[in-house]
C-alpha cells in the first residue's frame, strides 16, 4: 500500500521560532511513520523539516523548484529536481494526504490556496493568513495549530477521517 | 516591441455581478490597446473577459488548464492548451505586466499569491481576500478597485510606474 | 474564431543554414496569415523565426523556458515567461496546429516526440532524426521538407486536412 | 545522503516481452538497493517495474501524469500525482541518476531526448530508436542492453562513473 504523505510547506527564509517549529513537525511526522514531503531547498522551513525528519529516522522527499540536485537540502532522502519553478507547487499539494503550512510568503500561500481548492486538509502551524482568504479558497478544511504537537494531533485526526490512520 | 499584457484571473464559476465586471474589464483592456491574457476556459470570468475583449476589438490569449483546444472559450484569439492543470497558473502570472483579480476561489487566490511573490502589481476588482493574506504574500503591490473603470485607471497607473505606458 | 498557430521548434544554437531556414519559415508563416509560436529565446531558431515573422508583418508568441521577460527575443510580439524550463515544451506542442521542426538537439527532439504522440502533424525542415525514431513516436504524421518553401506548402496541406485552411 | 534513483521509462501499453523486462529490471533495481522512479500508472512498463521492485523488497516512487492518486499503480510505495500531463516528464528525467528506457512511444522518446539533453546516462533495454536520433539529442551517453541483467550491469557501471556506486 502506498505510504501516507504529509506535505510541509513554508518559507525558504524563516525566523527562529518558525525554524524550530519546522524541525519539530518533521520529527513528529517521522515518529508517526508518515512520509515527509516538502519543497526540498536547503534553507528555511524546507531544510529544518527535513532535518527533523532525518533525526527521528523518517523518510523524506523534496520536490525542487530547481533543476539541479545540488540545490537540495542535505537532509533529504529522495530528491526530485524539476526545473519547473513554482509550477511544481501543485505537485507538492496533490501528493499530500494532509498539508502542514508553516509561516511563509506567496509561494506558501499559493500552496495553501491550491490545497484547499483540491480538497486537501490544511493544518496551519503558528500561521494565520486570515479567514477571509481561507474560506474563499474552496472546499478543503483548515485548522489552526499553535504548536507542532497540536499540529501532529490534528494531522492524525484528519488521516482518521480520510481512512488513512 | 512586445505587447503589454494584462492578466485577468477569476473563478470558472461566477455570479452575475462578477461576470459583468469581467466582461467590462475585458472591454476596457481592449480599448486601451493592451493584450488580455486569461485561463482560457469557456465559463465564468475567463469566458466573460474574453467576450468583452473581442467585442471591443482587442486581442486575447488563453492559457488552458486542459490539453484540448476544444476546452477553450470561443471568444479567444489565441488558444494555448497545456494539459498542465494548475501548474499553468504561474505562466499566467509571469506573462502579465499587471494582474487583475476578479472574485474566485483557490485557483484565483493561488495566482494572486504568486503574482505578489513575483512582484506583479495586482488590482483586486470587487474582491477582497483580506490584508492579512495580501501583505503576507510578498513584495508585489496590490490595489482595491470597486468598478472596472477604477480598475482600468489603476492598471494605467501601474503601467506608467513600470514604464510600459 | 481562434487563430491558426504554427509552432516552430529548433535549437537555441544553430548553424548559418538553419538560421536562414528559420528566418525564412517565420517570414512565410506571417505571409500566410498564420500565427508563429516558438520557445521565445533570443538565439538560434527561436530568434531567427521571430525575426522573419516580424519582418513580414506577422504576429508571434514565445513561450519561454525562463521566468524573466528579459530572456525573450526582441522580435516577439507576445512574451510568455514560464520559469518552467523544459516542462513548457508540451505547451508549445499542444498549442500548435502544425509543428515545424528545424535542426536541434534533445529539447527539439522531445517536442517532435510529444507532437507525434499528441497527433500534431510535424514538418521536418532540413532535419531528419530517422524513421526508426519518428515511426515509434505515435499516431501523428511527419513530413520531410528540404526548403522553407516546401515546408510552407506542406503546412498548408496539413491545415487543409485539419479543416483549418 | 540522498538515495540513488533509477528512472524506468516505457510505454503504458506494452507487449509481453517488454512487460517481463520491466518487471525484471524493477526487481534488479530493488536488489541493488537503488530507488525505482517511474511514471506511476497502473499499466504497461510503469506497473510492471513497480511490481518487480516491490516483489524484491525495494522502494518505488511514481510521478503521475494524472491529478488523482487513484490513477497510480498499486505496487508503488510513494505516489506523486501532478495533474501536469506530459509536463511531468522532465521531473522524471531530472530526478534520475540513470534512466532505463524500455520500449515505448512518444512519451518515452521525449524522456530519452530530455535525459540526453540534460546529461543523464540512458540505458536502452531491448529498444533501439536509432543512432540518428540518439546522437542528435545531446551530451548524455546511451547504451544498448538486450536483457535486464545486462541493463543492471550497465547501470552499475554508469553509477560508478558518477561516483554513486
Amino acid at each position: 500500500m502506498r505510504r501516507t504523505v504529509i506535505g510541509v510547506m513554508g518559507g525558504s527564509v524563516a525566523d527562529e521560532r518558525t525554524t524550530e517549529n519546522a524541525y519539530e513537525i518533521g520529527r513528529l511526522i517521522a515518529a508517526h511513520g508518515w512520509l515527509l514531503l516538502n519543497g526540498g531547498r536547503p534553507t528555511g522551513v524546507m531544510d529544518a523539516s527535513a532535518h527533523g525528519c532525518r533525526d527521528a529516522g523518517g523518510l523524506s522527499v523534496g520536490i525542487l523548484f530547481d533543476a539541479e540536485r545540488e540545490a537540495a537540502s542535505e537532509h533529504l532522502d529522495i530528491v526530485i529536481p524539476t526545473g519547473m519553478g513554482a509550477a511544481r507547487n501543485i505537485a507538492n499539494v496533490l501528493a499530500s494526504d494532509v498539508v502542514v503550512a508553516c509561516r511563509g510568503q506567496g509561494g506558501t500561500l499559493s500552496e495553501i490556496a491550491l490545497a484547499l481548492r483540491f480538497e486537501r486538509p490544511v493544518v496551519l502551524l503558528d500561521f494565520d493568513p486570515g479567514a477571509a482568504f481561507l474560506d474563499a479558497c474552496g472546499p478543503g478544511r483548515w485548522y489552526l495549530a499553535e504548536t507542532p504537537a497540536a499540529a501532529a494531533t490534528q494531522i492524525a485526526a484528519c488521516l482518521k477521517e480520510l481512512d488513512r490512520a
